[in-house]
């Protein structure tokens, strides 16, 4: 069996998701005066990530027993990652949080249908695979991709009242293997995946992010929807998709409800969802 | 190996499973007046999910080492949810309760027989497959079923002396996967089994949820019967039908047994179910 | 592919195994009127637990380092398990525990035999199978059964010094599916495991308990013996019979040595084993 | 698929591994004073240990972030198991330690080989398999086996600078099953096995026990070598062996450096190893 | 199937990788001379570990939810690497620190290639396989080679702001089992697998250690880079050829920023990373 081609991608903001349990019998003990504190504190620093300068963050609360709080973050490197992460610990209102689960990925897109077409244009100008004038506008081709798709490598949180997020594998099995089909066989099963996906386009936004050589899986995916069983209905009807069915493998799943900054009092009452 | 159809289903309630282990230690360390105040909370907690307007909730006292409380809430939103779990928190009771596991998903009906039925009818009316007439047809007959089966989309919780609840996949194995199988093998395992659950008809209720998206099984399954050993009866000979022999996969089982909100001093004394 | 019939079984008691953790650093602290005063809180809950009505319980000090203490109920229903549990957690002794596993099953006996035979005679008879007449008398079959085997549904804890406690499934394999072999497959393999644990009667006695519904595993299985290595002797050669060597999945093992009641403060200076 | 014969293995002193993580934290808080009563009752403790009379006992310090100290005990029975463990419970340095790992087992002898040649002989002489003269020359032969390898079954802990312990399995996949395979098939394997083995003869000891029935896995191999190098050649090397490579599975891997009771202290102050 | 020739190794440093969490609440409640003895004595024994006569340790920044710190050491032997161990647990700056994860290896050539080259040139010569002569002549060559490999075997921690690590397993499948293969099927994956890492030259450097016999994966991966992109991109092109799509297993991944031991309080402070 031979070594296949490794598919093209290009990559944007750094993204990090954590997520926090809260401490509720510490918490019910304070008294008003102290939980005002800790609620402007906690308000504050939400504030700021979602001022940032570049990139963007968004809270979630988490439905369920998993945890409370739910913290998406998009920036340009992990140096910026590392200071949100770092300036949260520094405040009061950490003592009061558990972190329980996290994910470190990168915005990507993948190039298999792009690169099909420039591959044909590059040939159809008689252009020789792997002489330095192909490689030469390859590279020109890319980078001009790149430009064109600033808008999805470096986007802003998506709008969406809830989230939905979940790591996964393309499988490396005995017999079904991602890694050893070609890269036809692996394009013409993405463009399938695509189509379901577009069946739901206008009511849920999808940010694939890669996470291979950074945390344990190999991809992370955030979907953002105004209605919580749209993310039913597309995972589940993409799970009959061939990409999926033979080839995909998931890791937990996480939904949480969004908030802004000036509603982390509300979360902690538990007046955010109250009729 | 090409793509298979997914199966239509309709959705009803959002449920919460969540199971918390007492810290009887400290609970024995109580004066009377304090555990009657806590036993006070704890059931004026519970009787206010018992008696919300839209949905339904319902304790039950574990069996063994799992855990101590398992709480079952139908609710019509996340939001709803959300405030059940935040409410809990709110109370001084829930210092004593340590949450050890938990499952989000919603009653879910699969349409396989109905949709069979309907699509011969519409095909009979000498309707095209994906024309706007057909579509329009099929959508309205989606939502007649949808009323037709409100009971079963918007019930209350089963009664049943005892729930036994545990979370299931359909295999996505190399050889054998649920998910490359056609809608009519699919149709024709499910209705196999559903023979099987019919056997046990008045003896134990069944609820399914879809959980795809929102946890990290595929669906929760909640039996409530009035005899434990029910349950195994009916989970061992499903376990025979094909639809589980090579496409179920299970993980934890629980089982507790129900009580009301002032049973709850009862619960925490081992008076509950002393002869 | 099928579905085969699930084999007839007959059920007795419920059982639960609880394995717990001692704190031995906080006891070592204790003065010896404390420790005396703990001692007899558990030796006299364990006598109650061990001269109960319906059913028994028996302690054992665990080997090694996954616990210290064992303990083996066999009640009636659930709710006289729970009352077990419960009435422990009551106790000042057990704020020196900690819970670290368990296991709720019921006492089990397949049919696969005396099936086979019930059902030859009344094929012998002339009842065809289905007919009222063939069920009555299958019923009435069944129910002969139950009162012969009484003494084996609701027996005592049996005598040895030691117990080996594990849990067990049988395979659901892509290849290689219990579930998928006819009646006749399966009262073969079973046929011939017993031949093997019949070479080792009158040196342990075994207790077979279905859990199918109620926990994580099918079967728990609890070897009793006067000398342990007639556990390793017996799993060991099992695990070549086809029925465990192509069908058997095992979990943790556990060992102890047996207690009474009176031997509590024996177990917790050490002085139990000593010489 | 019929079942294969179980090969015939001899046993010798029951053996418990224990790993434990040492509270640094607190230790370092200590008076001078504190610290060396509590050394000196460690020292004591495992001076006993090392000095009993049936039997034997090692003590090694845990290179890496796997726990700090691994405490190797060979005994008569598992009574004598008990002993060792109650004791250390009973110190009050125990108050430090936190369990993290153990293995029990007993040291087992495979009689692959010498069964073939002792069933040879009985054939030779005319013994008819399964008379009663053969068993009874059997079981002859089997018990001088058992005297002639008396060293070998109660050995004192080997000598070696360096422990290195690990659990392993024999496979039981779905097309690879040690289980399944003849006698003969597994003698051969075993053999090749063995003479990989050989060619580390003088650099590292092997003791193999058995655990079926007592632990998770089937087998723990505990090697000793004063050059820790060699543990990784000998298992890489063994990992070609078709015994391995086809039907071994390897759980978790210690590395310990061993040290005396009176070094102790040096264990505790970063003394042992410094240079 | 036959046994397989194992591949010839040459091992330097011994590895140890270690990931702590910081405790941040307590931490935050310190006055700032406190903080400033804990992150000097912190500064200080790194410094120490930086400056070892023989071998190199650095420190990172953990990006994410999985710790905060990352300590890599290259040292002589285990008692050197477990004294790095036991003076950070002598240090007040270890009670803040809380152990999440570590990695026991030694550095590692495979000598795929140099093997096949000496072994042609000893035939070559007319020597004949397992004679004196070509046994002398095959270790003369060895140790030639390992004495030319002094820089590979005994390096400095490469540069580079970024470290990812991960540990591995070559698969030892059902089917696809790398312990099977010939030495040439493996030499000739090996050769391709370092090809695709040759087109990363100067952008990343990777040091492989073994840990077979010492931690529970075959073997560690550290990557060093001056761009974190280039983890992923490598990684990801490396899962396409046939060494990793058909025999890699992968574990866990950790990604940290490099930190100088004057810039502890930096670290600490969060301002490390600032802008």
């Amino acid at each position: 069996m031979t070594t296949v081609e490794a598919p093209e991608t290009i990559e944007g903001w750094y993204v990090q998701h954590d997520l926090f349990t809260f401490q509720w019998s510490q918490w019910r003990t304070f008294a008003p005066a102290k939980r005002h504190q800790l609620v402007e504190e906690a308000a504050a620093w939400l504030k700021v990530q979602t001022q940032t300068e570049a990139g963007d963050s968004a809270a979630f609360n988490v439905v369920g027993h998993k945890g409370d709080l739910l913290l998406t973050h998009f920036r340009p490197s992990l140096e910026a990652l590392n200071q949100v992460k770092v300036s949260l610990r520094q405040t009061e209102f950490f003592s009061y949080l558990e972190p329980v689960y996290g994910y470190l990925s990168v915005i990507e897109l993948g190039m298999y249908e792009v690169i099909g077409v420039v591959k044909r244009q590059l040939s159809a100008q008689g252009l020789e695979e792997g002489s330095d004038a192909y490689n030469a506008a390859y590279q020109e081709a890319l980078q001009q991709q790149k430009e064109a798709l600033q808008d999805r490598l470096y986007p802003e949180i998506p709008a969406g009242r809830y989230q939905c997020f979940y790591p996964m594998n393309k499988r490396r099995g005995e017999t079904h293997n991602w890694y050893t089909l070609s890269m036809d066989e692996r394009r013409s099963l993405m463009r399938g995946h695509g189509m379901t996906g577009r069946k739901y386009a206008g009511r849920v936004k999808q940010i694939i992010s890669g996470s291979v050589g950074f945390d344990d899986w190999e991809w992370g995916v955030s979907l953002f929807a105004d209605d919580p069983l749209v993310f039913k209905k597309l995972v589940y009807e993409m799970r009959f998709d061939t990409a999926s069915s033979l080839y995909g493998e998931f890791g937990e799943f996480f939904v949480g409800i969004r908030f802004e900054p000036e509603q982390f009092g509300d979360v902690l009452s538990g007046t955010l969802t109250a009729p």
